[in-house]
């Protein structure tokens, strides 16, 4: 594989939670590949809903924009409800993976079913439809959310480590499950010390969606172009959304 | 039920749909409705997929936050891939409807299976995911691409329209369908005409909605604010999309 | 919409019963919407389990025949298990509506997901069935019954409407559901106060109906009449059915 | 086993095909079981509908009371919607077994998907909701109409014999399936036949549901009465269903 | 019915459990059938996961070809995980029926849901994965596991037989269910008493599989060898495989 | 990324396959990687039918266990039904990953629908259980078979390479697929030149397993030991399996 550069791009403008995201993916991230982690200029700071997902979306696609130009091998999408995804695959002509699809594909290929630990219990719903649109309903034995919001795990007290951790323990007891997903793109930088404690794979999707797109672009994949994933019809956009062309 | 004020959204920034759209549905809204049909003032001229929607559900967003100052009754969402609605429910205190949900609720109350009928064939993965979302998947028959763009429906020409009768023809005599479900608010005007002809159900997601909507208002019935569908959490929005607040 | 009149038929033989539906109906129904509210003259005196519906169901469908004589607009089928819905579809020309289908859509779209409240546990299999054939499997969270007989609803000491409500409240609490669907004909009259005291929208089918038909008959929309729900082939009846069409 | 009496209820009318549908349970019933074929005194001549199925259910469960009277061993229901399989069940406190699910289940066990052929296009939805009910939906390559009556399997000319063979030689070439589900009570005659000429098991639902009840009698299963099978609750039932009980 | 002779085969190599199966295929065979148990000679004396299920399988397979030679009239895999199922078929000309297919057929024409009782939780996967494969999800209440290896039921202690009664009646008071699988070849000898004690039916699926081949020999019914059924294409196979064909 | 060791299983004994698989791996591989192709000493030269695969899982596992052994840091197995792998996943300690699903997980990243050409129509079954089991159905549009035997593709004629090609082209027109699967190891040498002609993602299995476990190799991923996937309980195996453990 020749020189891979990834566009890690953080849906939300936190700044603190971007550097979470980057340097997960940076430490997973193969020799020849160099991370771009970036986040909109503008928009919402953490997303806990589908308003803020859709707020989030546009800073998404003008990242993409901006990662086409600077001609990316490809780019992750580091918001657990993959925000925008399919949209952002009609507009980009590299590969765009989201984390919470590629935690869900590598988790069904190391155990039979899987747990997902999220933050707020409002944004179960998004894990549910994506679970269903991915096809991976009967691989998910349960979700949880530890009832704290996304910021929390920034915010450098611990707390929302902590719950993370009892409640992946709890997981593991209950659930029947023999992995765990972990629901929020800042809790990237727990997946390997909880994997080696609790001794089960607990899968970060930002280091899954960086291996992800590193397979594709080492397999010479990339979006298809043919199709309802084309670039999108050319017609003048106005206002805010004028620069996403 | 006392005076009700249906606003209807049509996502893009065509006016001459917009009036379309808003003629649909004066013609079917009872006495006390009435309908306040609006467009965004920016975004795109139409909605040909996902880079498309997620553009448009912005106006949608600013469209609903301006009707709920309003004090609207409700609000429709009038382009057939329901962009933006859960969104729109978090932000709304009136109830929310799409197009696309109410025509195949609809639908499914007249012919045990319907056939749907859209513009370009890109769209119909929309669709299709809609119908899995909605749970209409055993429902739907077949699903028809007329392949002209949405604003062939508003050039003035007619051969979208004729494209559009030939095709639910078809769909009549080989799908094994009751019904028929018009796959974009532009087609909101041929709906009765069809019925007539072919005899059975031809189903306009506009009328369809704004029904839907009188009937949730004239039972007291709202979107939840209990859980998923409560309103957005207060964070600081900003750039193009700090006024959405 | 011109005046409208609504057949509500209660699929049991019980005229406290028929009242309760038929208030609860009037109370929602539009201004030019007459109620007629009907119950079968023999039959069973309520409805739990599936012998109970196979009995009533022939009610039903005289009543339906009876009720396309008086050239009703739209027929109500009264029972949270939707009782003969297809057949009376075949036999009507108007539409016909069943209260549990009715009440489940409109659960839709206002959360997420819903709960389901019923009366014995014998009848949670026909609310199970139903959400399948519906295709809202995925939007239901949980069922429960609160293990007392429809007819205690009627029997004036209120036990019966103290453990709806106690259920509710509890659902609300534990199942993470944005509604409440009221699993009983029965229960119509609880909707509004539930729905105000809990503080999410609680549905009860009959009134959803009522809206469901002026919905229909508001838009032209009638049963399809092309394929399988078309009307009986015309056969010699024989016995006590012999007076159904 | 001791020895086994098992009721065979045509559901319709037509003297001829409960003979036709006798004869077929008498050919494959094992020595020590008696074939009992009855068909209701009253009701429909033959089952095309939902409408048909409603009144043709009647007479189900009067037999089936009739024949839980005479101790019978178990009841096969020969019509192939199952009509009034579940009521049936309650009522009954031996085996209770209808021609379709029999038919299906079978054919899971020799094929890895089957064809259904069956009489008139009216009824193919009646058979869709049954396979999926009964779970064998990605069982079913194709479903199939003759588009004649029922009652042309008893005319005596054998167009609707010849057409059943056509469509069985033609799904046989192109479904893919490994085996054909005949979808009438009426076409029991037809399987043997046909299982020898196109060298594939074409299976009958009427033989099928004889052994399935042979077979539960012989390991002394019977309808669980746990639950919501149970006998239906002690109602005062009037009017022509008032023998029922 | 000719005579009949049922092969039916253990698929592990416990000779004491092969003894438990034989006499409960014996209890309930029909005055015509003759079983012949058998176990391969080499293998697994228990199967409590996927590797233990591929070993088994070529046993499986030996016994198939074997009793092909001998010419029986069908096979019946008598492990819960109905390993090798499809390959056997392949393999055969006979019927060939699995104990968890045929029970888990059964179970659905005495009850609307059935729960599973089997050994270790570690086989609970394999359940969940034959529910989805035969189309049974729905009609499964729950699964349990009484966390004891399958050769505990043949220690002569008599403790894993306690646990599965301790966990039937469980099943029976808290799952909704009408009737319960026992999930392991090993518990054939317990169905009968328990089903007396508990007054439901607890299912065997020896006994079933043994009924679901003598019903398929009855109706001249076999294994389609048109189509994925065919047998095995004529290759030279080496090795130890090398006498499977 | 340490030294990464990939042992990639050809389950048949085919030398000339072997190679083709092993040199598609390597063509892939990343610089750290080194492909160890294999294929066992015995069983079956190629894989038609689930007999062929139950013959060959003994081979895959005898492979994962050498492998094993030997300290290999990931295994692939590579035939499109991936045989054995939940048995090899409870075997090895490495990561264990299958072409089918993995082209199958690949292709839903790169576009909304995909399809699979295969060899023999009786090997289409495999491919619909597969993506039953791994929630792939509504991403797959549509299964072709070019009829022709697996070998085909070695024998130098080309014939097969032919009809792949021809294949693909048809399902790229008519399907409204975006990507293509390749449906057996053999034809992992033909996806490159096709993805390039055709001008959409044309997937082989081979090269994206090589790519997943490299990616779970890079995330310290591998099968979880918790729960169902834990190492075969330990017993005598005897005969031709006792090496296996």
């Amino acid at each position: 594989m020749s020189r891979c550069v990834i566009q890690v791009i953080n849906p939300n403008t936190s700044l603190a939670m971007t550097e979470t995201i980057g340097e997960a993916a940076r430490r997973v991230a193969s020799a020849g590949t160099e991370i771009l982690a970036v986040c909109p200029s503008q928009g919402v700071p953490s997303i806990e809903g589908h308003f803020d997902e859709a707020v989030a979306t546009l800073g998404v696609l003008e990242q993409v924009r901006l990662g086409r130009e600077q001609g990316v091998s490809g780019h992750v999408i580091a918001c657990f409800g993959d925000p925008g995804l399919l949209a952002a695959r009609e507009l980009a002509s590299a590969p765009v993976v989201g984390i919470a699809e590629a935690a869900m594909h590598l988790a069904t290929l190391v155990a039979t079913r899987f747990s997902i630990v999220t933050t707020l219990p409002r944004t179960l719903i998004i894990a549910r439809h994506l679970l269903q649109r991915y096809g991976f309903e009967h691989h998910c034995a349960a979700l949880h959310a530890i009832d704290l919001p996304v910021l929390a795990l920034e915010d450098g007290q611990g707390l929302a480590q902590h719950k993370v951790r009892e409640m992946c323990i709890q997981a593991k007891r209950l659930d029947g499950s023999g992995a765990i997903v972990l629901g929020c793109g800042g809790m990237a930088d727990l997946a390997q010390a909880l994997t080696q404690e609790l001794g089960i794979p607990v899968i970060d999707g930002v280091g899954a969606a960086v291996k992800m797109v590193e397979s594709l672009v080492g397999l010479g994949l990339s979006t298809s172009k043919h199709g309802d994933l084309d670039y999108p019809l050319d017609k003048p956009l106005t206002g805010a959304c004028a620069p996403l062309r």
